[in-house]
């Protein structure tokens, strides 16, 4: 049995630009398993935007990440030794156990996952928190009628990919924002949206011709230029669910010159926290299942090898360089 | 009967200020009455920051006022000849028959009001437009609770001195924002505030000493660093009632630069159009007259006296120059 765990820890708070000397890999003893707890290998963890805001010390929606900590995160991996009665060595499992090798858990947060249909993997996506975030920046707040118009930044991204999956599935057009003819045509070709608009070449111009009816609902993601371009084209009553603001998370400033369209076009715009529908978790995770296990929800992965690459891959996300679901495999 | 009108009309479309010369005062002959009109003496006109956006030629959520047009606006006077059934000479009404001494109405819009206890002037400002406008804003869009705190800008208008009151009789704290000591001052000795802060010397500091609770619900009449001031108070789940961006009518770049707080504190932020809620305005104009009737909800009123000077009372309003209601006496 493992007696040495490895761990990702903040070491300082980043001046604006979180760099790889911002993280420190480190050894720690695994403690002995106690009554009511569980060790887990984690084979994955999930890299997600949310985590730059818990870096910096600001009075946000959580506590931030604490320095000298293990930095939080989801994950998914194994049982591999149980003091707890629910799980046994062999089930799977996903948690929020952070940027380690093992985790000691006392079962709370810690929930078994069937893998005969879904990959371990996919629920740290499309049908995990990410999937759930898109499902309820939808089906709760952008509501789309058949026919009307859903624009997502970020969009072939984990989040950003469902959002426009599911706004077609209830018979809207899907038009993705996304960085690059690479990602564009994935979102196009293979996701399925109608259109893809390339922000870093065409992005007010091509989101006017990719937008022909205007734009009913908005699913947020990144902010900056990409968030006034989108409210330049909405449509009256239009609705923005705003689930992150990736362009200002790095210490860059992020005015919004178009904000004049909220009362124009007498909009709603919502900040929202996918936690805190708790009531739609299980029925959106037993409808993105389904849709997983059958094909028609299509996600990709981009996936670094080795604990030791996760601040660089982490970094890499937050420039946009990983293309879908940012994991890292352990082991 | 009086055979000639005069009116003022849009002579040009402002390049981005407006001034004097943007409008120009014209007499023209008065019609006779046709089977089913009604010819009404204009005894107020009310002005309104509205206005300001219809002069330009941009998409917004109504036609732009036509070029060498009668200004639009709300009007209160009295019926002078009548060959509508529904009115007769000597009724007091509201309407929206514009800039002009006379106006002829089929009757439609035209409202008779009951001047015994409510002055007739009162039914432009709070018992009118503006008060059903804050009255949708508190009741419909903020929804406070008992101890919350409410800010408004704008407090000491036409709209913000409803907000305020309004606010209060919900039992939440409500806190003013306005320019300079005097309208301070009056905010919240004769209105009842809580706290008023001066805009032009205190934003920041004043707003964060104002509201030890920090701010569930913002009334917006503003935008600009006024918007940025509130946006950075937010409680988190809440709410914002975008009514009105003056800050940026006039052509003035209005960036906002604390977007960041609708995701960071969940903020619902919703532009309106107080037209687009008709169930409202039979409930919350009783509300208002009985309030304004018994006295219990103060107000004040700005008055221009002359036809000809209501482009000068106009523009000086747009720039914060009046002192509540913003109206013009005519006669």
């Amino acid at each position: 049995m493992a007696t040495i765990n490895q761990r990702i820890v903040l070491a300082s708070r980043p001046d604006k630009v979180a760099t790889v000397g911002t993280f420190r890999l480190e050894e720690v003893p695994l403690p002995a398993l106690a009554e009511g707890q569980v060790l887990e290998r984690n084979d994955w963890l999930s890299l997600d935007p949310y985590m730059r805001g818990r870096m910096d010390d600001l009075r946000s929606y959580t506590a931030p990440q604490a320095l000298d900590e293990t930095m939080i995160g989801g994950t998914a991996g194994e049982v591999i030794d149980s003091r707890h009665p629910k799980f046994k060595p062999g089930d799977r499992v996903v948690g929020m156990l952070g940027w380690q090798r093992f985790g000691v858990s006392d079962g709370k947060g810690l929930t078994r996952v069937d893998t005969s249909r879904v990959p371990l993997a996919a629920y740290l996506g499309p049908v995990g928190m990410p999937g759930v975030t898109a499902w309820v920046g939808v089906n709760r707040i952008i509501e789309p009628r058949e026919g009307e118009t859903v624009v997502v930044s970020a969009a072939s991204g984990a989040v950003g990919s469902v959002v426009g999956q599911l706004a077609r599935l209830r018979g809207a057009r899907a038009v993705g924002i996304a960085g690059g003819p690479e990602k564009c045509a994935y979102v196009r070709d293979e996701l399925g949206f109608d259109a893809c608009v390339d922000y870093r070449t065409e992005l007010v111009q091509g989101l006017r011709a990719a937008t022909p009816d205007r734009i009913d609902g908005a699913f947020e993601n990144v902010g900056g230029a990409v968030l006034d371009a989108a409210l330049a084209r909405m449509n009256a009553f239009g609705r923005i669910a705003v689930c992150g603001l990736i362009a200002g998370y790095d210490g860059v400033p992020m005015p919004i010159h178009n904000f004049r369209s909220i009362l124009v076009n007498r909009l709603k715009v919502q900040g929202f926290i996918v936690t805190e529908f708790p009531d739609a978790w299980p029925l959106a995770l037993a409808e993105l299942g389904e849709l997983v296990a059958s094909g028609r929800l299509k996600y990709r992965e981009s996936i670094a090898d080795g604990l030791e690459n996760a601040p660089e891959a982490f970094l890499g996300m937050l420039r946009g360089r990983n293309f879908g679901k940012q994991l890292v495999r352990l082991g």
